[in-house]
């Protein structure tokens, strides 16, 4: 679909396009070879998510999934175990690297309605000192997840419950930022307790590309040797940092309108007696709707034809709202899904 | 402690040493060197075990873990996913070789009280062709399952449900021929679905090392090839293979003999008011029983010292028969039991 | 040191900063969510490499040894081997990632002065059909080989040679548009019997990031696998592809001032006494100029102040001319050497 | 070919058969579960191995190879190098089994023609602390080498050279023992600077199953846990612990006739004019015999017809002298050899 045939776009905050405001600062952007550590964006941003999560040091990555694997390939040696939920990102949606590159394993646990672990679970998985078994080493948390906002005192009782057992704790923060705006509290604080936190720019954030992995300088420089073997290291990346640096300083506090418009799409939703969905459970800028399967199958295609865009599921579809999504689209949304159900 | 103070050991049936036929079999067998396919008794031991399992060809290897390991990687390469039992020995008892070795990702399902996983839960496990999910390539079972016997049905329909997704299957039998015995059904009959099967000689069967792998010549030829790589292959491997031999010919009814012993043990077991066991649930050589914490704690050191083994665990202790323990060791161990709860 | 305080930097063309007008065509890029297929300058790069190498497919990736890496994943599975040559960027400067990340072992062969592989190496280092050995599967080349052109004929005669034991052939072509505009011909005759070819956008070609690997639709495609697993899937990563656009468009062409520059330099370089340099070498653009180790001890330091940054080396120094070195630029660093000698 | 109808056996010093000694000893063997830590023999054996070698602990294993696998994966992690020789066991007869299961990069160096590394080859392969570069770990070394024995001061230099560069260093002893006996120093002498040291049971010493790597506690700790993962974990292993307890006590010193039946051996070959043999270089119990390609080819079935078998090899010949060669099997050997090419 032409990019200009699209009304709006709810399959994921991925999609955002870099603004205006944006594309001026990166047409602008001072460059250096990276790979020589001259990029000075790359540096600055570097340093200032850093300093934002309160760690001593961070890496420019291309991709959540690169800022997870060289946080895990960094924690973890052949052989041992990274305990984590079983829907989480690291364990479903980036096709296993750890175990399929890393020669680690990963010990899966279940979550609650609220994305959370539970402690005891984490006692009970953590392998004890037997050739029979590998070597638990790394706890992976997630912020938000599936729009869900962990709180401290939940990320924090599970780090701690970690560490209590000798585990370096890596925080998968992708929309971690949606997180911090929902509970209004610095950043830093959310992630006190882990080694490693990752963030993603490029989801609400509004960067074209981009994660970052912060953590302390031994992390990082492990991370930095992982990112080097799969090909990570890039050359003149100051145009897309800089665009990172400006989604930083321009793009956080306005994820509280993305988690308003959520809530907004969601009470409409409710009003439509095909859809059933929990308006209660919208926290940040994701929503759950769910329908009949001939429905779900069928709607994807309809509402393409109207210039709207959604990922397929059988019979439970998120919607992602973010930069590009306005109330006014909602609103379209909404009319034309009950043209569908009419 | 030395052997001949040992009384009776309920650890596991991989403790049982050889008898004195078998040491003499052992002791006049002819041997080659195998990795040149020199030795008789090695050839004549694949041969044995592919022709009871209905498969092309075999291979011997020096235990249940490396049949296993020597399977999984002779199905799955490199990026793609085993489905099993979150409680089978692939997942929780091999130090996770698939992913640390293989490079394959696991993928644990839960399983019922029998053992039997569901066929729902594969449906739901395998993973869509999306390059964010590894490729699902590999089922695997086991028979039996903490002593529970999975019936040729319950086999079947979880082998064919795999194999409507084009997931090989293999069938971890370590102790199949408790099942076989217990089901009275030819072993091939278990495994007729299966496109390999491991089959331990040293746990009930009574031999003192070993395992067959069986299946297709195509797979079994990549099998050699991963055994050759973890340093597997043997040089006179035929003074072995022979007291595997001798065990399939006289130790496989005999299990009748473990399985009725198992459940005197629990009827016995049942009548210490301390102890909680289900009888009911005794299929072959496995009883597990139940006491309170400071009980289970205590309890190993206390039965060494009368010359009986157990092995330790906060709560809940499994207890193994096998060739060398008998009715009346049985009635020994019970009356210490009571010693200690007195 | 500050970008604005560099008159020249000879250690490496991948330092080429973007052009006024390569910016000016990324500041209006359109973009999409490439990991949905969605952004139009990728799609139109991937297409327009494809056609330019004769291949079915092409995949935008991060960096030249990403692209190798998703080769060499894509060709090989684990337990595989890759002859290569013991120079070559694969084998030295990609930190092993083939065997650490892919579980494919090595087999590095001598190259002479020129920088080609002999066949009859190739001959004896492919392994038999023997499970003491790793299956060879894939041959490495390499075009040009610091610096050095290898002809259409010795391309072709090696990669038939290759194919002859049933190799699939991989061509390093990092700087691949140097060996075409050297040798004058189309690129895709260099690499017709290449079965995946890469190269990179960010090297002599002046793009800030990004390299591209081309092949048939099967190896693209398992190399997308790849590429998501190592986390190079991009977002918006149409501003990058754009500018490669760019330069696939304006760059190539303009090599060979790059070619005569480092001709300039070379010739220049063998009048200084205490410089040894071989300019009947200078093929394309890289000097290897050789001098005593004190001298190349203390020189990069000195050039520093100057403005003029070097790769250090303890006696042979690389020096490499791009889009940014000028005829100009090169008589003042030679000037600027004259000096540092006197 | 039928074990009775074989008059002698060069392929290999691990074709030897158990003598009625060694059998009589293993028949009595006491044994227990060594998973438990419970066999006897097993655990004479590890202390007497570690004894021998000057070690503080030493694991029974089931090959050389998996000796040399256990002691690399002990002793390096994943994204790590090993140097050794390039045509050293390691890197060439064991399936590339660092890269492939280990994530290890293999560093391959010429070897002169007595098998030994040159030092300065160390120190030029070694990686600086670079991350376009894997991280230099552990100095692989071989006594003997192709029958080649290694000096005292061969290895001592070579793995001082290593160390210094803070390299680990293993030594694949496979056959030290027959280097011990050559040199006529005690084997603990010729391994004082190695970290760990593999000697296989199965080869001159004539044991039918097993190897054993010595090393420090921490080392041997960290290669039993690799042993579990690739399923080396034997049960009632001291039945073959039994016979390598006898090798060492009695067919240690008995090498030096292997020794001087490869000396006669050389000696006969010599006589013959279509052969050419380097009856200088025999040091152990190898001997090397090169002829016309033709004669090559159909030599070995010719001998097999006769009762002799060899290994193939398109010219160069080698022939092995062990427990079951005598000097008279030699003398008929060499008759039939004298009638092949009459």
């Amino acid at each position: 679909m032409a990019t200009g045939d699209v009304l709006v776009d709810f399959r994921s905050d991925t999609v955002t396009r870099p603004t205006a405001a944006m594309r001026a600062v990166m047409a602008k952007a001072d460059v250096g070879d990276d790979v020589y550590g001259d990029d000075p964006n790359v540096n600055d941003l570097q340093d200032k998510v850093a300093a934002l999560m309160g760690k001593e040091a961070a890496l420019f990555v291309t991709s959540g999934t690169q800022s997870n694997l060289c946080a895990m390939l960094a924690h973890c040696q052949r052989g041992q175990e990274i305990l984590t939920g079983e829907n989480y990102h690291v364990f479903i949606d980036e096709a296993g690297g750890a175990s399929v590159l890393g020669g680690i394993m990963m010990a899966p646990m279940p979550t609650d309605e609220t994305g959370a672990l539970n402690g005891d679970d984490i006692d009970r998985t953590v392998k004890p000192d037997d050739p029979h078994c590998p070597i638990s080493s790394l706890l992976c948390l997630e912020n938000t997840v599936s729009g869900n906002v962990q709180s401290v005192d939940v990320i924090d009782a599970l780090a701690l419950r970690g560490k209590a057992h000798g585990l370096a704790v890596h925080l998968d923060g992708a929309r971690l930022m949606n997180a911090a705006v929902k509970l209004d509290v610095p950043v830093r604080d959310i992630v006190k307790h882990a080694d490693s936190v990752s963030l993603c720019l490029s989801k609400g954030l509004g960067a074209p590309v981009g994660s970052v992995l912060a953590g302390s300088r031994e992390v990082i420089s492990r991370a930095y040797r992982v990112r080097k073997l799969v090909g990570g290291g890039l050359r003149q990346a100051g145009l897309l940092a800089a665009a990172g640096l400006y989604a930083l300083d321009h793009h956080v506090d306005r994820l509280a309108d993305d988690h308003a418009n959520a809530l907004r799409l969601a009470e409409q939703l409710a009003t439509i007696p095909q859809i059933s969905v929990n308006v209660d459970a919208v926290q940040t800028n994701m929503v759950f709707m769910t329908m009949a399967h001939d429905a779900a199958a069928s709607l994807p295609a309809y509402l393409q034809n109207k210039g709207i865009l959604i990922n397929g599921h059988p019979s439970r579809i998120r919607l992602v709202t973010h930069l590009d999504v306005s109330a006014e689209k909602i609103d379209q949304f909404v009319t034309e899904l009950r043209g569908f159900f009419a």
